[in-house]
């Protein structure tokens, strides 16, 4: 019989040698009526104290592990060894379709992605070293100081109250009229469109979506089993009359829109292509859920208006904020703002998923944004991403045969090249070292085999330049093969 | 035409002023063909630079709210106003069925709660006091030096790699077998339980649990539309026979199970009674879910084993890890332990529920972890818990004319009074400025209506002898009068 067990670390020790036993006991490398040791062999043995063992001896015999005799000594006992169920559960049969669904959507976990040796123009994470951790520091101990305690504990499923104050005066700043509106703070975009699509659409519900539209929202209508109509996009937004049709064959229970770098394509909606969409929608009366992403990123000076605003005298609007695009995504912090009615829903709904977003969080967000470095950091970003994108389309200008590039800014473009398929290309691409996001998983119903989406957030000029170079050297080889053919 | 606008901050000027003039257009204040103030003017009128006025009457012609006429004017155009929707949206006719029942199922916005001037035995959230914010800040400061900006960027669905690392060694040292196990971090138990119910459940589907059980779980147990069959406990845990009949009648597609300070008795399942549990449900290859709630309160120095330590060689244990009831609940960090094949679809539900779990929250737990200073904060929290507890029972016992009180600790006690209706005794109480949890709402069949938890985390000596002789006092009014009827 062999104790030769290492301490793994130097506290719970006595739980170490316990757990060592059941496992020798279990697993019947110590069989019925084996002796133990006794406790002070097993200290010497093991260099720990006597009472240590007797401690664990006691919970052994306690828990049924073991016998003890007086004056003979411990004995394992077979009441406490679990048979194994027949056979483990092949947990395939247990599975829901929920499930299947979204591992069969992770698009993490199927899709070739960028890595350290790779190129990753697959990325719109924004770029870290744009962070101000010195900044962020300060924050915390601000925080910290004025909170103390408090930001610890529980906190309120709507959210940090601070936070959603601040919030308030900056989408008021941003023209909307904020009478009998609220805001709920979510972990980012993703859980606040989660929980908007579960607070007023069924499943088999009807909604409408830009074609293509973004691959996370996508995944989530088709995870909340939504009957998905994709309307085309014109180069300056959604197409009216394609949208028109649409609603009046069926009265959606809500359209999805991104009106501004619209993801993948990066599009800004014109300023009457906005008002034509709210009039139209509205004389539905339909529910808009807007997409704020990337809107702080607009480079231009003109300042177009979210929905949310052109439409603040309307209640129909959902808009679903976020500055992970552009400040600490890790966090996870993002809000609606909606009809007072409505946010009284979506709270409790939140509160039913997890209680409420990080109050640290939240608590450090707020003190970042009330601070000067905000708006000098958005300024900062805004000329970080524009030079990027400047870069992106002179070298595809130069290096890409393509047929057509969307996009405006943000952080990514969106690319036509006629004649190849996108996933042929990265898997070519990807052995060169260059990933980037095939186009067809934002599409709605399955074109889009000859696009891609390249993001340009997390490479440098010379990554562009070389990217591009080897880019369109494989996509010259690929259509000299198809010539060939 | 009057310009009263009050500038809200130093910031975004130009924002607001263009706001307000839009504002003033769309409800109609300026009205069709009326002319603007020249720019001169109304940089003199807002004690702006010309120029800023010039960008914002830009904006406002192309975005059609006025039409600039050279050599005239701007003047209000009528394009841009939008026209209201024939009514506001009625939202509650949009609202899901899940949105209702998730309304009508939050506790927190229907039953009457502790605030500050009322003694908090409703909360069962751990007492702020007991919380080191030095060493929190000297956590994060420390994470911020060794992770830098990558903390501030996004992470992994499954959470920050060396948080699941130090869990799987705690773990094991509570004895579990970790081979073919994997853990993924979630924003506390409450999101855990709920991916779990989305991986493994569909609606419908039939769900044994102790009854009573944990409100909150009840409520999404409920929420996923599951057929819920609440098993009677005994005073060391569930009820062996009861237990067996409803596994005989129809196999659940679940059990589950809360061992270790059940919520809302208090109980401990005896070791005894764990080994049957688990050879019972084993015996019917049927996934238990355990929650592992205020396992790290165990005041006793006997170490009673989780059912995910005992059953560790075999798959079919879900552990729901979670620390907020002793640490952080704030942050709402929690883990689910179990078969590597199933959070592998864990990972990818939670990736589409939120992405991940904020790394800046897990970076500082790990690190606070890590530290000295966990085992002693454990060490201290049980002191300061198991001192509450005492007193609790001793004034009960003073002042109490109970039944039964169920618990052994943890920070709650279940108490039944005869012939009381606790419903009616809390509203009596709320007026004499004391909280408690009617223990209706953890019944799954409408039962305990003379029941009530006693949280007494956050309650000191005074509060709990004060609120026990008042509620002693009112018991007796409220016997008296039934007699009397």
């Amino acid at each position: 019989m062999i104790f030769n067990l290492k301490f793994t670390s130097k506290t719970h020790k006595k739980l170490q040698i316990e757990t060592y036993i059941k496992n020798l006991i279990e697993t019947g490398i110590l069989q019925k009526n084996e002796k133990l040791p006794s406790t002070r062999e097993m200290s010497l043995m093991l260099n720990v104290s006597r009472n240590t063992i007797i401690d664990v001896y006691e919970n052994l015999t306690n828990e049924g592990f073991t016998d003890t005799i007086k004056g003979k000594g411990t004995f394992i006992s077979s009441k406490k060894v679990i048979s194994k169920i027949s056979k483990n559960l092949n947990w395939n049969n247990f599975i829901s379709a929920h499930a299947i669904m979204a591992e069969k959507l992770d698009t993490t976990k199927h899709e070739l992605r960028g890595t350290y040796d790779i190129i990753p123009f697959d990325s719109i994470s924004p770029n870290k070293s744009l962070f101000d951790i010195d900044e962020i520091k300060r924050d915390f101990l601000n925080i910290i100081s004025i909170e103390g305690n408090n930001i610890l504990n529980y906190g309120y499923a709507k959210g940090y109250k601070p936070l959603i104050e601040y919030l308030k005066t900056y989408m008021s700043h941003k023209g909307i009229n904020l009478d009998n509106k609220d805001i709920l703070i979510t972990n980012g975009f993703t859980e606040g469109f989660n929980i908007v699509l579960s607070s007023i659409t069924e499943k088999g519900d009807r909604i409408l979506c830009e074609n293509p539209t973004h691959n996370t929202s996508l995944k989530i209508m088709k995870l909340h089993n939504l009957n998905i109509k994709g309307i085309d996009m014109d180069d300056d937004g959604i197409n009216i009359s394609s949208l028109k049709n649409e609603l009046e064959k069926e009265v959606p229970k809500a359209v999805f829109l991104i009106p501004t770098y619209h993801n993948p394509t990066g599009i800004v909606m014109s300023s009457e292509k906005r008002l034509k969409v709210i009039e139209l929608i509205n004389s539905f009366n339909v529910p808009i859920i807007e997409d704020g992403f990337n809107e702080e990123l607009r480079y231009s000076n003109s300042n177009i208006t979210s929905l949310a605003a052109l439409n603040s005298n309307n209640n129909n609007v959902i808009y679903i904020g976020s500055l992970s695009k552009i400040l600490f995504p890790g966090m996870r912090i993002g809000w609606v703002m909606a009809d007072t009615e409505l946010i009284n829903y979506l709270e409790s709904i939140k509160r039913s998923t997890n209680i409420h977003t990080s109050f640290l969080d939240q608590a450090i967000l707020y003190e970042y944004l009330r601070g000067k470095n905000f708006s000098k950091y958005v300024k900062k970003a805004k000329r970080y991403y524009k030079n990027k994108y400047e870069l992106t389309i002179k070298y595809a200008n130069k290096y890409l045969p393509y047929a057509k590039i969307w996009g405006e800014g943000g952080l990514h473009i969106f690319i036509k090249v006629t004649g190849i398929n996108s996933r042929e290309l990265l898997s070519e691409c990807y052995k060169k070292g260059i990933a980037f996001t095939p186009g067809d998983i934002f599409y709605t119903d399955n074109q889009g085999k000859d696009t891609f989406r390249i993001g340009f957030s997390r490479v440098n000029e010379a990554q562009i330049r070389m990217g591009f170079q080897i880019m369109g050297e494989i996509i010259s080889n690929l259509k000299n093969k198809l010539e060939y053919i």
